[in-house]
């Protein structure tokens, strides 16, 4: 189950890439530039699309590793260009997709530790995985997709699910 | 693992009862109807914040049933206040967490009809638990968030998560 929650939060990072096709199709046909896209966001204290992404990523990123008793790969958030984020969102789903079934043996019971937890406090993987990595690639996937569908890209729900595995009656 | 992922798409909802909460402190302290929230969208072809809540629900709702083998109670969409949707909430979340840990029994095999399904399609418990009712609790509370989010009301990350199991080190 691990393996398969991880799996389709990638996916997810997935659907953002062809979230992206369709915002610079839609800046290109409104001839605005794809970076007013890119720096926007909902609400003056909220941190813009690119954060959004990079922050959906680096709970992938940190749930493949940590549940499979890795240490995360260092991605610098310093993407700020369309092109760099579509490679931040290529590098993460490389890197989860690299983390197979069997190395969630015993995800269960692994004990994870965050910079934000209270101290002396670490949150055990099942846990991590339901409270932590899946609302947190949620959150911040289903942001950018907000901060796009409110400037006007043509995106609709099908392309937030993405592929669903429909099977014969 | 069912009964654990239901239960914490349940707690998202009581989540939710939280922020409806703020946005009522919002709305009374800058002295506007808090109706303006419950019909505010992010752009003018997306349903408005109370559907947003009513299909987060009814999500909930479903998954909790089918996965346990019932068909899900019927909850008419005819909320257009405060008051109506927290009752809404009320009602998911006690139909939800009467649907206990041994009732997902065989829920992984279960076959899901769902009326978008293309014709002569079912999708199977697993599947429709991972890329179904997950994807879509998370994706109608988040776009609730933001909605509120971009009207000004004071709720943060910590206000989304809800309560994180910690335990120590």
């Amino acid at each position: 189950m691990f393996h398969r929650v991880i799996i389709h939060c990638t996916q997810m990072l997935n659907n953002v890439g062809v979230w992206l096709d369709k915002a610079e199709h839609h800046a290109a046909s409104k001839k605005f530039d794809i970076a007013v896209l890119m720096s926007s966001r909902l609400a003056p204290d909220q941190k813009p699309f690119v954060y959004q992404v990079q922050s959906a990523c680096d709970y992938v990123k940190a749930g493949a590793a940590w549940l499979s008793g890795q240490a995360p790969p260092r991605h610098p958030d310093d993407e700020t260009t369309i092109t760099e984020l579509r490679a931040r969102l290529a590098k993460t789903i490389l890197f989860a997709e690299s983390v197979k079934e069997g190395d969630y043996a015993g995800a269960e019971e692994r004990r994870v530790t965050m910079t934000f937890a209270p101290p002396g406090s670490v949150i055990v993987g099942a846990d991590y995985l339901i409270q932590m990595v899946v609302p947190n690639v949620f959150f911040h996937v289903t942001m950018a997709y907000a901060i796009l569908r409110h400037n006007g890209v043509d995106i609709g729900k099908m392309d937030f699910l993405g592929p669903i595995n429909w099977r014969p009656a």
